[in-house]
């Protein structure tokens, strides 16, 4: 299957890792709305969250909780939005399960209901490297 | 403890719910962003993602999935945004850990990125009544 997040998964695309376990991976996205924006997917290819396992989506939900504590510890966010989106008609660009953490610094000009800013940049690499290091601490 | 959510829990205010069991309620928002808007939340006392039990959190990520799949057939949105937000800094207003299910509808006027409408109206109780027998048909 051509799938993006299917070939980070299996390492055939490079990712920056915060987290992993045999059924979930979680890797900064590389055009993040703020600093420390990261994704959780399932290792399992599911579309959406209709046709996910539950199993897998409690494993996704408690590995949020786990990277939104050390976000907010080790990169003092002020707060964190997660935000996860099914079907086209909700903004979802990858047709692969993925929930967005995206930490909320005070004045970091996302607007209060907008989940990001219109024109994110791409991350340098080596950044988020260094990031990823200070999230694991 | 003056919160409100607490109170929609233990019925001293009025909500129009979708679903209850032992651990979670999830009711219909009273200033809708879509058609069929709704909370999920723990019916013990959270704050946010930090606090919350796993067991809790878990059981709310399977409420949610059952939900969407409800709202998905039965209101045929064609999408479903399910956004959580933590700390004020992340546009939390009631500090009771709650996941917003936002249905989407093509054309429903809500930015691709954006979760909301900048001005949402209060919804009329007996629409949302039928809304909840509709989704729960």
């Amino acid at each position: 299957m051509d799938c993006i997040f299917c070939k980070i998964v299996k390492g055939e695309i490079d990712s920056i890792k915060i987290f992993e376990n045999e059924h979930v991976l979680a890797f900064l996205d590389v055009v993040p709305q703020t600093k420390g924006h990261c994704l959780v997917v399932p290792k399992q290819h599911f579309e959406n969250i209709f046709d996910i396992d539950k199993a897998f989506l409690q494993k996704i939900a408690v590995t949020a909780k786990d990277i939104s504590e050390k976000i907010k510890n080790n990169l003092k966010a002020d707060g964190i939005r997660l935000s996860q989106s099914n079907g086209r008609a909700a903004g979802q660009e990858i047709m692969h399960f993925h929930l967005h953490i995206i930490p909320r610094y005070a004045g970091d000009g996302i607007s209060k209901d907008g989940i990001g800013k219109a024109h994110p940049k791409k991350a340098d690499v080596n950044e988020l490297e260094k990031l990823a290091a200070k999230i694991n601490n």
